[in-house]
């Protein structure tokens, strides 16, 4: 579905562990901000108090804690109630949303790497959202040389259940968000993650570009 | 799929409130152990450790606290924990195993009386745990009148979020399980649940029969 907005735009940010997407994520929402926008931030797992309640269940515990499926089930829940109760009236107030993670993160990790598929992932996402899908997606990309490097820096050693899988896991991952932009290069743009902090910023805003003007 | 077992059946009892499920699963489990049969008896929501956290979530808060779509993928996603944690294990082991609720209940409730759907559903089982399905599964029926009577004595004013629904959605859970036997009348039994508790064990032991023999 479209979701009913007044006028602002759903965007979501993605990206592998370690490609600075909490950092970018602050960043793109003051800059946005700074050129008059409403703007709400929000993340996945979580944003909602339903869904940050299922984010604790999906972040604690063994990395075979769950099965890929019952993953992907949990992952679709915590969007469905976020989606209902936080993104959905955010756009209809006609505020902008900036979502740190969003249904291609599922597709990416459960679906290609995690080998439920991407078909099971998006039927979970028209069940649980009515496939609810953002105006524009930017995507992260490093090497994944400095995004193994960045993301260990971050967790000094202590990764949660999901960025401790190992390098094929997010190698894979890596590979299916390049898939995804050449699927559907209208919504999903790569946006390269390198270099200092400011520039990756004003590549994300040159990316939404279209949707400001 | 079918599940792998050594020698064991498994069976599902399902039904609306108040038609003494609990009370029965209990006289059914020991008059099967009485007949030398090694059986678990469990339950959904919850099962295994996993699923006994999301059984937290769907059962306390407001009614609405969960959409129709969200609590879907939320008891699939303890339904995928249960099955690939205890009950496949246990009939692996060649036991039997006695469920109480299973998919049939969402299937009554979150998608006919909840409207999600039972294609949905059944959908959302596939994914989560492969589409396992029991050997057989008998439906306690009772009259709306007597039902509802009863789940009121036995809440004493206090039922859970579900419980706690009006007439109309409880007569629509009934309706579908009814629906259901006619379509798969192999698999789904109804059972009369009138009448005093030695009786209606011996309907539930009448129709395993076959798989006794």
């Amino acid at each position: 579905m479209t979701l009913r907005r007044a006028q602002g735009c759903f965007i979501s940010l993605e990206g592998g562990e370690g490609v600075g997407k909490s950092t970018q994520a602050g960043r793109l929402t003051d800059a946005l901000r700074a050129r008059g926008l409403d703007v709400l931030l929000t993340r996945e797992p979580g944003g909602s108090p339903g869904a940050e309640a299922i984010r604790q269940l999906l972040l604690e515990g063994a990395g075979d804690r769950w099965t890929p499926g019952a993953e992907a089930l949990l992952f679709a829940a915590a969007r469905a109630d976020h989606v209902t109760k936080t993104i959905e009236p955010a756009l209809e107030a006609g505020r902008w949303v900036l979502c740190d993670r969003f249904l291609d993160s599922s597709r990416a990790y459960q679906g290609v790497a995690g080998e439920v598929g991407d078909a099971a992932i998006q039927n979970l996402h028209q069940i649980g959202s009515d496939g609810a899908l953002p105006d524009r997606t930017l995507v992260l990309m490093l090497s994944d040389e400095d995004a193994a490097a960045r993301a260990h820096a971050r967790d000094e050693g202590c990764p949660d259940r999901i960025g401790g899988r190992d390098a094929k896991f997010h190698a894979a991952v890596a590979q299916a968000f390049r898939d995804f932009a050449r699927d559907d290069p209208a919504r999903i743009r790569l946006i390269d993650a390198s270099g200092d902090e400011e520039a990756v910023t004003e590549r994300l805003l040159a990316a939404l570009s279209d949707l400001l003007s």
